[in-house]
């Protein structure tokens, strides 16, 4: 009876460790294989990537260095603990370390996720092309590139603003139709403001017949405020896009010289002196 | 007894391997039909979404593929860890990897869901509508589009405004019922106040009579504060949603022209000067 | 023996098919069974919401098929697992993939959860009542309607404000008794203080007994400052609720008019002139 | 031999059904007893609430309801659970929806812990008690109620704050002690420091002597600022609590008139001009 | 041999039973004392606090009842999932549920923790002692207590501020060395500025003379600025540690006086006037 | 048959107890192996350091033995536990609390791993080059170097600025393109705005002439603004990156001068005087 | 039969039993022994602190006994568990109870983790020497000591910051090469600006001839601003490191003497006067 079981154990163990090296060896094998395609598909990034933005050869070893070291890393860790489970052995505390470091990843690297969640909704839904003038992420100016991670904006005084796409949560889009021109102007308490405003009208009316680029107006909608020292008078007109800022411009002009060619006061700060 | 572990041992390790073999075929076969139901989904989403939003061929090929490809690394993922544990090896490892990359993509995309949620119950409470005139997210203006992602304001300066639904906490609607015009006047400390009042509620009494988006007032409320040079009257009025302004706006003038004709004086900032 | 071997086998092998086979069918028994109530329960409360909110069909349509979709994911998620464990497959992958997603909408929908849990308190320990006037959110107003989800407060201009409860954490309720009526009135550093205390105490006392919305005072507690050219003096009363305000109002008009009366000046601003 | 089989098979199968049927009506009878018990203590809570706090009938039927039903959802999904798995079903994609729920409502009822281990320690070290004056949570006034969830201040303007425990972090009791009183007075640049400084502290001295609330000085500590136009000196005292406004106001009354009393000129501000 | 398996069926069985007997006598036995146990440990910690602090006994109730229940039902769920293990059910859906509570625990007392690991090292480090002028939290004061949880800091107004170690991250010591006195003094421009620094210079020396507290300086250490009116000139010192008020008032005294004394003007604001 | 027993136990027992054995003296081996290689590689990275860097020997010294204890710990955790399964024990309590140090870790160093991500990207997208003048972290000023974890940018001053990659989420890189100079001149109300943007803009196109490095305008644009006092009007110019300020100094400098030489006033503020 | 199945029962039965005793004896030695090697490490660690630090005994007392009794908690806990396990019995329960507190601690301490994370790389980087003018953490001064968990800045007041290194992001350090020195000086709009550079340059030259901290400059770079009353000059400076103050005090004293000595105004403030 112990021969029966000397031989039942002995054929077990030899099988069982067969299977464990058989199973080792499909490990290894994997092991390489994966190694090796992974290697050669980041090589290959990199070199496209190389040749497509003319970066500098050292930069590029640098950034392939360490996204082949990190992909190592993680093939290493992935084989021993294979390994150590067909040994039998329990490989949770080794996991329970790399959860560590992998939990330290997932956070550092949530910031990355958001950039092309963010940024495939920004080209899926047309918030943003280029060309577009945009206020966005807290900058100004005009869109040179909407990529997956960051979207490059041309400001105004010329700075190239990169802006990771998580940071651009509302978008501005301030060339999707006619744009608004505002002006405000002011006239003393003295002046009648029923003629006032008759003579900003007409100066109105002459420059929307002058401009092609006024759309709507422009018109003055009446008191917007009673100052310290003036009357506030706004005029409202709708524009062709972008030429807002050439349309306020032309009307402080105008409407200055309207007022001033009919002897309407535009009031310096007033102060009554009480002396003592 | 050997002949029979042996004859035991043969027929449970052929068994095994017909298992195996049987399991991964089955896990083949359910990969391509997943793969292959997949990218029709999405291919299908992204035809569909390019003839209703008129995007360039270019974009819709750019997502698609983004799409498709992210769509495969999950499904090769779950097939690779699915055919390990079939042969019995421990993918422990391999999950822990890919965890690290999940928690990334669930912190990263939490916004989308986000916006869901919040995008669902906007709708269904009725917080905004079309048209409304709304403050939320920081941003004035009318109600363009409200989706489930996004919603699109148009600010009075023409802005077209994309706002994440995320973003909308707290939603001002300025648009459900009579609207509040106030206008605040100023006399000087030596005009008599009751007379004042007089004047300005008469003005009032006129101006509610001849305009019908008023529905209540405007009444002269009181001494609203006693200024460094000037006592400060207000008057308040309840009128048609949106007509405010052009309200406030002949309050204003007519206010301003019957304390004029009253000769009572909208006092300038005084000063007393001691000589020395 | 090998006989016995074989016919437990296949006794052990047909055992389990048919076990298999079984669990299976219970499976798409219960999936059938739960998707069938839990889309009456969907429809039903969105039917009951149309008839109760009035909503348009078309919205009530988008909401109802998105929960309805949303539902069937899980259910079929669910059926998915169970039945891949029911053939002995290891689904950790597929649930590792899903928890990715589970993970993104818990921490989307927490802010949901953060509503409902405020909301009950809110209305648990009667925080905010209907027609209370309160500062909560960032926003002043009276309450309109609470509920589990969101406040709805009006403010004062008209405006509906729509604030998530998770955004109420201190509320201010301005309606839970008597309230404050608080001015200040400045005398000139000439004056006598005592003279100017006891001439706007003698108004204050008239004040209290003509106005029945006066509680407690009005009293001149005394010097709250030296001003740059003022003595400042402060006038407090205790007032019925929501009357505060025309406390104020009447206390600034008769106040300034016993100081006319007694010739007490309240000052303008002054300067001393060094002429060089 | 397997005849045996059968018999040992029919056996165990007998044995396993009966198990699970037996464990079927454990479960059943067990959620059926917990949830009579929780439907009861949650009625009971709420009667009770509704007798001592006088809630409106109708508002305590709507968060009763929400209670059973949160507690119903609860027990029904562990019922669930632990009836598949007795049948030797896998509950693993069960459990990960329903963690999904679970997830959102922790991190949604986080802050209700946060209130109450606030609270409790708000209570333990005597920080705060009912009468206290108090700065907290961003507001000013006197402890109304201290509770394990909320605090209620009441501001000095009669509002009523209901603050969350959880916005409580850093407390600033008014009450523990006496308070320093201390007003700014400022003399011409002309006069004589030293003199200005002994007719102060002799006014001070007097009140001191008055004024039973003054527990130390008050003294002029010094110059405090060379001012635009003026030399600023500092008295400072140390007061009863909350008489320290009482005496601050007095002092600043007594010092203005032993100035006017010594011809010492409390100046307006001065400008030299240059005229061209 | 059926009847071989009977017996061992009802061997086996009956073992099990014992067992599980077994088991949960030791589970309830285990439940009764740690009860016991942790009740005792509780009552006794409080009627300890009770004595020392004395609370009213009312607080000390509330508070005591609080942490019993709190431990009672944690001792209840670990009991109740033992015997549920036990019978050999499968407890994960009591877990999980019990998950969502702990989680919302683990987040809500986080900061408990925060609070002490800060307190630890706030002592450890020694970065703040009793009586101690420090700036912390935002408050300014000096220390009353240092504890693991709390810090007391009295602030120069007579408020106890009560701050949770966790809101004191860096720490401002004011009593650690001695500190710097500093005086700015505005010349005319039309004064000699290397006049007025050797009058200043020489009056800061007698000062050092004088007085013991001041350890360098004070020096007049040049032009700081060159204002709209004025020449600002900057006196630097070094003082005993909460002397240098007194200094800087010192200094302003007597740095005014030696300028009057030397005919050097502290001029008032200018202005040039240009008639039209 | 007890005797078989007997074998039968002795036998599995002798081989479970040797299998225990090998297992322990496998994980001792590893562990040494792991932990001579870990300390080598440490050493041998900071010595490389130590003379890259020349660092003092100390400093490397304690960063050196901190590496070293650190990876110790850590191994002779997971030795532990893998000690503790081979004995049969389960290890989970010990993991329990190891993961409470992971988890704290694992968020304490997240920031380190959000460092390397922005770091890669800045490299890789070329957003930041050294000698690059940008604004990033609230820092504005000339890079020195950019690192994987930290770029260091020298501002104007002096100061030399080390930011973490992880602060640096938006970039404005002004080295890339042609920058603009802007010029605001005011003129009088009383002066003609044709005759001024003449002669403005004859300035302009001289300046244009004379400097190379203005590649476009400057322009006169026209009104920019109706100000209290003035009329201000707006130059614009686009110039070679960097040589923007140099080109604004000159355009203020010879844009006055033309003015002056043409008897256009640049007006001082100006006020109205009503004496009473 | 069943004789022999008695005897294996009962053999089996035994040999558990012994297993259980043998593995509850292991573990209780391994926890004595674990227990005096931990606290015999920290009562060592306090002791080198007690000497090194001259800490009071009483403190160190305190925190010494909060060290060891939450090294014994730990430790029973996982003894408990392990004992558990041993019995056969689940205990999740009670590590599902110490993962909340575990979690509560994870959260906690990660800011001392985040603390060292950041001290490693303050020195490893050499962001921070001791001696170093910096600006860190929202203070200024010079570094008086860099630790793994705090660093300490004397503030120029003489005050000691305590800043935990987290709260150190970015570093500016002020004491890495020569630093800027800038003066702006204003001349009237009368004066004529050649002239007015020349003279000031003149003055630069002799100042840099003198002074032996000027690296480069002092240049007048041009005209920075057309202000109100005023034409704006720059002067920059490049000095040696902490001399930039000296030299602008210097430049400040020197060029207002030069335009002086020149008769070029520093004007006042201007304003026109238009009298009515």
């Amino acid at each position: 009876m112990s021969q029966w079981l000397n031989n039942w154990t002995e054929g077990a163990f030899l099988l069982g460790i067969a299977m464990i090296i058989g199973q080792v060896i499909l490990a290894i094998i994997a092991f390489f294989i994966a190694r090796s395609i992974g290697t050669r598909l980041i090589r290959g990034t990199f070199s496209k990537m190389e040749r497509q933005k003319n970066m500098s050869a050292g930069r590029v070893q640098t950034l392939q260095k360490l996204s082949v070291n990190a992909f190592s890393y993680v093939l290493i860790f992935v084989f021993i603990t294979i390994v150590i489970s067909i040994f039998g052995l329990n490989p949770t505390g080794l996991i329970a370390g790399a959860g560590v470091i992998g939990l330290a990843i997932g956070f550092g690297a949530q910031g990355l996720v958001s950039d092309v969640v963010t940024g495939f909704f920004l080209l899926l839904e047309k918030q943003i092309d280029v060309d577009d003038y945009v206020t966005a992420g807290g900058v100004d100016g005009v869109v040179e590139e909407v990529g997956l991670r960051t979207t490059q904006i041309r400001g105004f005084d010329g700075t190239l603003h990169f802006i990771p796409n998580r940071d651009i949560s509302s978008v501005s889009n301030h060339s999707r139709g006619n744009m608004r021109a505002l002006v405000d102007i002011s006239i003393s308490y003295d002046d009648n403001i029923d003629h006032a405003i008759a003579v900003l009208q007409q100066a109105c009316d002459r420059i929307a017949a002058e401009d092609p680029t006024i759309k709507e107006g422009p018109n003055v909608i009446g008191v917007q405020g009673l100052g310290d020292s003036d009357v506030v008078l706004r005029i409202i007109a709708k524009t062709e896009n972008m030429a807002q800022w050439a349309v306020e411009r032309k009307l402080r002009k105008e409407l200055k010289e309207a007022l001033d060619a009919n002897n309407i006061e535009i009031p310096f700060p007033h102060q009554v002196y009480i002396e003592k």
